[in-house]
């Protein structure tokens, strides 16, 4: 243990205040003494069992009242900084030594080198996020809203976006949907765990989901202590036919308009079944649209929903219509299963900010939302074509699917193939992902569709400027 | 089962696309028709088993190619809002009729009616939010950030944030914080229930709570699973000191800086006896510092977290200090629990939205932030004085206590009476609470604090124009 005031010639006690920089004006001098001593203890100037001056002797070198040093030393043993024992005198109090970590040096997170160029599907393309209508939305919606607005609100989430979202599912989505019925959520996997929630509470024990998907959301349902049996994938979609013969699930896992990732969309028969299923058994449905505004050659496929509101649970989300960073979606509900997830909630608003909820249900109304749905679908259909174009002529062997809709297409590969490609990709600066990466876990028994070696390319994600460099380092890599 | 088609002659096909008010307009013919044979039937004007006229008659009557009506007959069918089978024409399929509700009829909770005056407490003044700086920083912040601070974060949260939050810490409440140890969170809410999850991965059965708190809290900790034993509270504080004679528990939950809702700050010796038993037994304090930034009569009471950042997490929030509707908390943690709460994260940012992140980092860092919390400070105090002259004058014999911090007073009651008073006042229009509504139920056993009849006053929560008249209404129903 050092003292510095045990040879205090050397380092007379004069030391002690200049050294903390004190700013002794006026009435804050207590409280200058007591936050440059916080700060000295804090960043371990002063450390553990450091004995301090007496008040009289460091009033006498600031030129203070000894009662006010004696004061603040008696407010900083309070607080449980400093110890006074008779005898010992004012000591700095044992605490941990906590060193300030240089910023640059995250210790439990490595850092990863970020590569030059990703096509790693799932995110928009973030730089044509129309910074501009959304300040300007968010100037409105803040001028205009009463007071009350900024309180927490309901479970349901604001009425405000709840009425436009229902408003802009039926005429895009074609979903039937009650502003009601709609909860509003920071985004897909937010709802999904609300769902997981209420499902556990009606004492379902599985889920079942299709053999490709993300892996974060197989993840949620286990967490949540659900088991996940997997339905496979083939040319007509998932194969919800399956879920007959799958025993004590209680509901179902879905990408209808476009199976993520291998973009298929769910044949018609597919989709009775489903239904049929879910009213046969009572199970539900959960209908996840991630991308379903996105489709460039035929109409717009239906959502599932429509088929049965008060089996399916349909997901939206503003994550890939606008940006992932904006944590906004929304659940249409069967109407009995309301109370449920508002119960799941916490009977309030305690995740999404009712800031951004009334900017976006603004910018909705506005019809903002809907040009850039339409801009967007231009440019990543542009970029779909582009793809297609540039491997048929610089790979001409390799097929595409999954293009009909979306922001991602399936390249498959020679079989064998698929990891050396990613491998290769990542050296050459382009994040890729292999299907492998979504495949579930135990999709292999009962797996109807030989297992594929593919890259899926997520088009959306580069910024128009890095479009063409990640095309171009895509075409390089394949074989 | 109507078939409006029967009586085709009193009801002439010609009728069907007037109806629908197609629009026949070059390409967008055949989404048209298909849109509002859609519409027809979610909106019930074409109900199940409906027969649709044959593709040749509907073309006929509009004037189209009898391809087009074929073609999105066929692609409904597809969707499987129509059936087509031999023999029996084309119908609308089986399918669920959902009837739209009138919205303004919510089925499932009943509209409480509004009280005209709330003095409930854990609300700021919304009214004075103050929506031109935010907007302000929300302009700088959108306008400076990079394109990829839009795609969904790391699960620490925005560093932009977490580095101006960890100044502010350090310099207002005396934490010792550095951004990597920082996780944003969407509020306190949310902050506990990532808490929660970490524990119960670290096998903890039990969290102690003080006997007085919100419910919403308990709930939130045995909807986890966890056991929620309560420490009684008294004169000094919540006694930190029975928490060696309980067995299994991994954390206790406390409010050091001002107990909610009791007022009182915890005593040196309760804060040194919690710091010793976490370092005992490896257990962690969670420290609730929901309006440390409040503080009136004395030198703000330092955060515990000083004491042992690495036994001690603590929890702050933007929803006292600005608006309860802007989800954002933080928690600062003690380094070895970082991976734990981004692995209860789902190792990614789910919830918080980055554009609001970046506004509030911007919002601190130009000192908005803390004019506002200075602001507000002067308004509350200014109302506390009010309250305390006011119930002095017309209610002299009632004690007011825990009016050195904060947002909310209690108002001592004679025995017995609570009940009735928070009855009478909501006859007159006024939402107060009373203190039995913060009561642990298990805090009777144990409990040396006699129960107190009291409310619990937040005089933080009417805006300015409000708040004369919630502090008569106040008085007169006070015996």
């Amino acid at each position: 243990m050092t003292d510095p005031w045990a040879n205090s010639a050397a380092d007379p006690p004069s030391a002690f205040g200049t050294d903390l920089h004190l700013e002794l004006n006026g009435s804050g001098l207590r409280t200058g003494l007591m936050d440059a001593l916080r700060e000295a203890v804090r960043t371990g100037r002063l450390v553990f069992g450091t004995r301090l001056p007496s008040s009289r002797s460091l009033a006498a070198d600031l030129g203070v009242a000894r009662n006010t040093v004696a004061n603040a030393y008696a407010e900083l043993v309070a607080e449980g900084w400093l110890t006074a024992r008779q005898g010992s005198g004012t000591r700095v109090a044992r605490r941990a030594e906590p060193r300030r970590a240089a910023p640059a040096a995250p210790r439990t997170r490595p850092t990863r080198r970020r590569p030059t160029y990703s096509l790693v599907p799932g995110s928009p393309d973030l730089a044509a996020f129309p910074r501009t209508q959304w300040l300007a939305a968010a100037r409105r919606a803040l001028t205009a809203a009463p007071h009350d607005a900024f309180g927490r609100g309901d479970a349901l989430g604001r009425v405000e976006l709840r009425t436009v979202v229902a408003d802009y599912l039926a005429r895009a989505r074609g979903v039937y949907a009650d502003p009601e019925r709609i909860v509003i959520c920071a985004g897909f996997h937010h709802g999904l765990m609300l769902m997981a929630q209420a499902l556990r509470a009606r004492r379902v024990r599985a889920v079942a989901v299709e053999s490709y998907g993300l892996d974060v959301h197989r993840g949620l349902l286990t967490d949540a202590g659900l088991r996940i049996p997997p339905l496979s994938v083939d040319e007509r979609g998932t194969r919800t036919d399956d879920l007959a013969q799958l025993r004590g699930v209680g509901a179902v896992l879905l990408t209808p308009s476009h199976q993520f990732p291998t973009g298929v969309a769910l044949h018609p028969d597919r989709r009775t079944a489903a239904v049929d299923w879910a009213r046969a058994t009572g199970g539900l449905i959960l209908e996840d649209d991630y991308d379903g505004e996105f489709r460039y050659d035929r109409q717009p496929v239906g959502a599932l929903q429509v088929l049965d509101p008060e089996r399916v649970v349909y997901f939206g989300t503003a994550s890939k219509s606008l940006v992932t960073g904006l944590r906004l979606g929304w659940m249409v509900l069967p109407e009995e299963l309301v109370p449920e997830i508002v119960a799941a909630k916490g009977h309030g608003d305690w995740m999404t900010s009712a800031l951004e909820q009334l900017t976006l249900a603004e910018f909705i109304a506005s019809g903002a939302y809907e040009r850039q749905v339409r801009s967007m679908r231009l440019r990543y259909r542009r970029r779909r074509d582009q793809l297609v174009a540039a491997l048929a002529q610089r790979a001409p062997g390799i097929r595409v699917t999954g293009i009909a809709a979306g922001m991602h297409a399936v390249v498959e590969l020679p079989r064998g193939t698929e990891r050396s490609v990613v491998e290769a990709a990542a050296w050459l600066g382009l994040a890729v992902s292999g299907m492998a990466r979504f495949r579930h876990d135990a999709a292999d028994s009962g797996q109807r569709l030989p297992e594929q070696d593919a890259l899926v390319v997520g088009y959306a994600t580069p910024s128009d400027s890095a479009w063409a460099g990640a095309l171009d380092a895509l075409c390089r890599v394949l074989p």
